[in-house]
């Protein structure tokens, strides 16, 4: 077969796979903003249904052989051109997808749906001794899933490669060890310290309708395109790509609280803004993609920490917010400030500040890597998960629903993704603090509610690369060094030193 | 192959079909009430890439394997059982996906979209040369898809089977020219009677958040369960079945017309009852699907004319919605009950009253049959347009949107598909008599807000049957009788005799 003939297949097959998982995106959006209760069972069957002729596509024999002409051609010179990344990608996922045989393809999905609805009924109830031999089935599989794919030194990097490709879990240790020690020590001076104004807003009255219109209108002006998307709400904030032209966010509303909603809009807008801005020319196939969970989630914690919760952008959005809410016309800039960024250690990683956040993040990683190494088993996980919580937060959970059983993802059978928030907030900063030396002064522009220089610059450096890069390469592109936790440390340091007084 | 077996996989090839299409159905669903406007495009796609896979499960070659080991056996006696009711389906539905090549199948899906898009762009501007050759190209391929499958008598057959299985053009013609006569000779009468209350509700003011409260009130009332369903707005009201326990209906709002929402409400709604009372348990076989467009149009015209336009209706509503609209408070029930039932000719049919509706659809049947007999080209379609609404309702359209370019159907290569709007009626009509004489005092049950009854007959009689009688078969196991329009013609004379004096 000519590798031209071949790289058209592959094109082809790899845009109607899309099509396919592009319609499962949206199955998945209308369950958790549309569905009525009763149409669960089925659409199950058909998520079910639908992954299984996505798995047969992926394992697609002629996807081998159509690879296999292409790589032996001349067809590409440049590692960079959009050919010679689709050949890489396809490569990579057809290697995984075969290796994973139907039967244990099938056992993951089935463990991590009973996993699932076994955790809604045991969280609430508190009934670990429920949810646990869930998790051991999960973690049995997860470990033969990491045998079955293969690895060089961890199990987890198997794992990972699904959520942060070509990383490892040594190197994320490199990076998190010295993130750990710098979060404690901040933690233990803001401790002694005090904000005056944290709590300046509790109690207060945002009505839902003005919370919806105000960040609509912020996430607008950022440059979330509304013909392009929109806002719903569901249980848990999400952003679906559905497609060019169609990716939505959502958020949930709570009458007393700004930050809820407001915060996880802009956080949602920044995946969005990714995807908006991905080469969309080649949607379909994997050039056209976001590269990693972690420089996905550098997008959302770019717009939701770096901007949305500092100073210069308030500057801007303060007087609109005042208007728009009653609780905020007595109340100062600098006072809501404050009160946006109270550091508070909590028991729940998703109430986390900025500062507490990874601390429960890389909590949850080291719990993952031992796990997958078998060092640890999942009887032994809550008293390990207790012990981690009183070295980083200085706390003990009063009991399971508050401590090991608190999230979501292990019950679906995700191991290997929590460490991806933890790199996108090191990418975030690495990637302002970049941004920041090549724009012209910035902080000034942003403080006048000008978005489109910083938006221009995350089009042209990150989300127009698509997966061009692989995630490590793109970060060195972009800011000239390796993932580097210093930037996200200095910022935090510097916000916090000032807010705190320290 | 054991027959067992080859039903078993009949059966999970089927139940795997429905899982695309009823994934379709949501996709379809939501590009009417969600979708951003840039998705469009992306959903075309995604749409076309389904039907292939949906077209290649239809035709794949083992269903004929499978069919030739449950016929030649002994599976079943009964022609009546779930087991030979599915074979017979199968049968008739793989028989005729076989017959359309491929590419004939791809030329339909094609010219129906672009000749859709070409509809959207000509009808605004009047501009019946623009849109004239995609009609012809839908025509001919239409006639070439009738060739393809098939018929005895007349090549309109062919197409009416997508819609009303089992039934003749020739046959339609028996009942509807009885109908015709009676409709026109009816219409005669009003036009020289008045209706004083005809105008009652006109420049009234009903606020959108009351209308959809009332209508979701009154829909609840009369058994559609919202924790199965949900009601959205849509530019074209309709019902999208999506599976058990999921049957969404939609309508669009107008502050000055009551009628306009809170019928097609009534109507959807009528709809959705039937999937929801189909025999779920085989949910993803022939036999749990509505058994025609005909019968399927009698359950929402039953809903939304024979009950929701009566005066035993209003008598239990009227007060309700009294209270919920100022415009109303100072209008009696008998002056509202004229008021919604209006008979006025018009030019556009889905503003037609009860009584002219049909007037309206028969002209298009008509039209139909003779183009598919190739006894009218599509140019001579305007003028012969136009004759026929002179005959039929006295009315010249003054332009051709407003004319033979007022409907979607064609442009989208629906034909066959309008005369089972009338066949719906003259249905709801036999069904709505047949109810009346087996319930004790039916009126006065309704009268009282009691729609129990006659909901549970429907579902025993009509809904839980599901495709397992032919639709004729049907209509003769309920009523005794075949579709027979004495029904309709008295149910309308008393009703407009009474309001219009006559």
């Amino acid at each position: 077969m000519r590798p031209e003939q071949a790289y058209e297949l592959l094109t082809t097959h790899s845009r109607e796979t899309a099509y396919l998982t592009s319609t499962i995106g949206l199955l998945h959006w209308d369950e958790r903003t549309c569905i009525p209760a009763k149409g669960h069972a089925h659409r199950s069957s058909q998520l079910s249904f639908l992954a299984k002729v996505a798995h047969t596509m992926a394992t697609d024999p002629r996807i081998s052989e159509w690879l296999a002409a292409v790589e032996d051609s001349m067809l590409t010179n440049d590692p960079l051109s959009v050919e010679a990344v689709n050949i890489r990608e396809w490569r990579r996922l057809y290697d995984r997808a075969v290796k994973i045989p139907v039967s244990l393809a099938v056992e993951l999905a089935r463990s991590a749906s009973e996993g699932q609805t076994a955790w809604e009924t045991a969280r609430p109830r508190d009934d670990w001794d429920m949810f646990k031999p869930y998790l051991s089935w999960l973690v049995d599989l997860k470990r033969e899933q990491a045998e079955a794919i293969g690895y060089e030194n961890e199990p987890y990097d198997a794992l990972l490669d699904y959520y942060e490709p070509y990383e490892s879990a040594q190197r994320l240790e490199g990076i998190f060890q010295h993130l750990r020690q710098a979060l404690v020590n901040l933690l233990d001076r803001i401790r002694g310290a005090s904000n005056p104004d944290a709590n300046a807003i509790r109690n207060c009255r945002f009505p839902i309708p003005d919370q919806e219109s105000f960040a609509k209108e912020v996430a607008r002006e950022i440059g979330y395109d509304f013909s392009a998307g929109r806002l719903d709400v569901s249980a848990h904030p999400f952003t679906q790509s559905i497609g060019p032209g169609d990716v939505r966010i959502t958020t949930r509303y709570c009458e007393d609280s700004f930050s809820d909603a407001f915060f996880s809009v802009i956080h949602e807008a920044g995946h969005a803004l990714y995807h908006q801005g991905l080469p969309l020319e080649n949607w379909g196939t994997p050039i056209c993609a976001p590269v990693s969970l972690g420089v996905n989630e550098s997008q959302s914690r770019l717009w939701e920490n770096l901007e949305a919760q500092s100073l210069p952008f308030w500057k801007h959005f303060y007087p609109q917010a005042q208007q728009r809410f009653a609780a905020l016309h007595d109340l100062g800039l600098h006072q809501f400030y404050g009160a946006v960024n109270q550091v508070q250690p909590s028991l729940i990683r998703v109430d986390a500040d900025e500062v507490t956040y990874n601390l429960h993040v890389l909590l949850r990683f080291e719990l993952e890597v031992l796990l997958m190494r078998r060092e640890l088993e999942v009887e032994e996980l809550p008293e390990a998960w207790n012990e981690k919580m009183v070295t980083l937060l200085g706390l003990t959970p009063p009991d399971y629903s508050r401590g090991v059983m608190q999230d979501v993802h292990w019950s679906g059978g995700s191991i290997g993704y929590f460490p991806t928030y933890t790199l996108g907030n090191i990418n975030a900063a690495q990637f302002f603090h970049q941004a920041s030396a090549e724009l012209d002064d910035l902080e000034a522009v942003l403080r006048q509610g000008e978005f489109r220089q910083l938006l221009e610059w995350l089009r042209a450096n990150i989300h127009s690369q698509g997966s061009r890069y692989m995630p490590r390469d793109l970060v060195r592109h972009v800011t000239g060094e390796d993932p580097n936790p210093e930037y996200l440390i200095r910022y935090l340091e510097r916000k916090y030193s000032e807010l705190y007084r320290l």
